[in-house]
């Protein structure tokens, strides 16, 4: 990986000025794959550069993982201390940005107990609940960018020997982040987001009362709520501080009313759910919840995220991506959410963010859900789109306007 | 490293089994640096396969340790905000055991602003307080073990290759830990417990109120407070639990009365205070505390640790050691005080263990005061034994008895 040291440095500084747009004085919490420790490194430092009062460091090791699932009793994991989140919780409160260096193995959890890893999630779901609602509601600056680690790149490129299946995913997320073929990767991502604005401007402007999903295996309708903000590419904190994120990203997103959507929808990519492999998926929709579901494969892991809890059954998210994004133009299966969402059209099963109807930030649960928002412990992007996937916008005047016709905007932006 | 697959795997189960005797159901929270990943991974499985509910892992990295004295800004490093602290503050009253892989750079702070590491050690020995008072009246088991680091190796074989000396200095904390040549380690450890028993029981039959050091650059009066207590080996926590808090120890130790030191010590090894090295130094007491002090190298270091409080100034601890132990046998300084504490008589600036005197765990801080106990947010450990060490001790009615002659115990326990 020695040749990638200058374009890693370039990442680190792209993670940091445009990725969490860290800004003098702040703290930075950063989360990094053990393996990518020379990455994790840079990214301090460039934090520190960039004036962090501090990094806070939490390195994770998926072997540990692993061990966690296989020996610790369900009791424990459904009832994980408060403690454990503390830390999380109150440096959100303390305006830190939070950075995740992603590089899970696909197949983390493929040996072990579902039924543990969903007691898991729940659990520190629950315990993390200040966190994530700080995050959701965009109060602080948070990013992801991605790592190949051994295990993931050798999912991704099977036939390659570790240290070129390394070196190929690197390439792949250098390029896709729009780190490759860029002199100053952040002037692209200047570019990048100003693009993904004028596309949820459009949409904004529309104010589509409903979307309808076609295609081989989909029909589904989907009710957008009254004031549903379309957003895309970098946004401000509530502070008013831009920051993009996902590290990539190509979608334009809003959310869904949580109890307008009927019809079928069947995934397109495989999707994986805390390290298990959920393939070719189909849900089916009643006045928004999932009234049947089936999977080829994955079908008792999807089980668990669907009753996970109420929320978990509803949709939180709906998301625009051209199906030639470069991502997809890859050809590749990432078998990791940041990258395969961005290859495609997809939903979120699970709690919607705030921030995508107007006055959300400030609305009390109670005002939320009359509204339609969604919540849930759990939010679990998952693919729908493809090339043959058409998209009708229609209006509260029953007005229908073409959206997406075969996976592409059916319209300019300019 | 790959030779010591199964003698680490040796060394993870001694840690678990003998150093913190994990008991079924307990949790533990593990520290240990990134460069050890392999034998943590093992020491967490041992854990889990002892019965454990939870292992906890906080990874260090010292070049973001580096990074942090060299970026952050003084102020914060004066004010670490007390949520870094929580969890180990917390883990302790939920009866978690802790055990520390080691593996610290003995030159890791060399480069670094002295005044900005004292100020961090001080603030986190402030937040830390409730974690430490577990520790220090053994609430719960603790232990620690070594690993072989690349810097820490390179620093004890300078003139041997990355993999030789990681290899040479993994092979010496096997055998010092008593790992190489053994079958059974933990039977082992159970025959060396007895023998540091003996010695620790010897000591507090004789009751001596006083301690005279005398050997070149030494000449020192230690008062032993009414009621202290020698241990050695393994003690029990408040429960009962047997536990080896360090691995490997070879000393009994016990405290003195914080104002009853007078008189010059010389060093006899190099210390390692928080990767800052003091060689050659000199300590000189009056009625308990430091009123002179010079060192050939590192006097700054030694000037801040004096000055951490008030307490730093004065002794919490005094610790016999033959100086013929294994650590001396392997005729190496390790810069690392785990070992070169147990090659050598050592005594401790800073906090004394309540443990050391009858009661002093259900001791007020008033009480401990009068008692003669030393308090402070510093615990740190100084080599002061050589070959020509004679150490005598004095009864209350004037009984001189030799205690050491020539850096080795003066007498048999039998």
């Amino acid at each position: 990986m020695k040749k990638f040291e200058e374009q890693l440095r370039q990442f680190a500084k792209l993670a940091i000025q445009t990725g969490v747009n860290l800004q003098e004085g702040q703290g930075l919490m950063l989360f990094a794959p053990i393996e990518a420790v020379r990455f994790a490194r840079m990214v301090s430092e460039e934090a520190y550069k960039a004036g962090a009062k501090d990094v806070h460091t939490e390195w994770l090791d998926d072997e540990l993982a692993v061990q966690r699932y296989m020996y610790a009793p369900l009791e424990f994991l459904e009832n994980v201390p408060a403690w454990k989140f503390h830390a999380r919780n109150e440096m959100v409160k303390d305006n830190y940005a939070v950075l995740n260096i992603l590089g899970e193995n696909p197949d983390l959890l493929e040996r072990v107990d579902g039924t543990k890893v969903a007691a898991f999630m729940k659990s520190s779901g629950k315990g993390l609940t200040p966190y994530r609602d700080y995050m959701m509601k965009d109060k602080m600056q948070w990013s992801i960018v991605a790592y190949p680690t051994v295990a993931w790149s050798k999912k991704v490129f099977p036939d390659k020997s570790i240290e070129e299946a390394q070196e190929a995913l690197m390439e792949e997320i250098l390029r896709i982040s729009r780190v490759t073929g860029n002199e100053d990767p952040n002037a692209a991502w200047k570019a990048h987001n100003k693009q993904l604005h004028l596309a949820a401007d459009y949409m904004n402007k529309q104010q589509f009362s409903k979307l309808i999903y076609k295609a081989k295996g989909t029909d589904l309708t989907i009710e957008l709520p009254k004031g549903h903000i379309w957003s895309g590419g970098s946004g401000p904190t509530e502070a008013g501080v831009e920051f993009n994120a996902n590290i990539p990203t190509e979608e334009v997103f809003t959310m869904p009313h949580k109890d307008g959507v009927n019809g079928t929808v069947s995934s397109t990519l495989p999707y994986n759910f805390n390290g298990q492999l959920i393939e070719n998926f189909q849900l089916t929709f009643k006045d928004g919840e999932v009234v049947d579901y089936k999977a080829e494969k994955g079908e008792k892991a999807l089980k668990n995220l669907l009753e996970a809890d109420p929320g978990s059954k509803r949709l939180g998210e709906v998301a625009l991506v051209p199906h030639k994004s470069p991502v997809s133009q890859s050809g590749l299966i990432f078998y990791n959410t940041l990258f395969d969402e961005n290859a495609s059209c997809h939903l979120a099963l699970g709690k919607a963010y705030p921030t995508c109807i107007a006055g959300g930030n400030d609305m009390t649960a109670a005002q939320l859900e009359a509204a339609g928002v969604n919540d849930s412990i759990m939010h679990e992007d998952f693919m729908i789109g493809s090339a043959d996937l058409d998209i009708d916008g229609v209006k509260e005047d029953g007005t229908t306007v073409a959206v997406f016709r075969q996976g592409a905007w059916a319209f300019e932006f300019n």
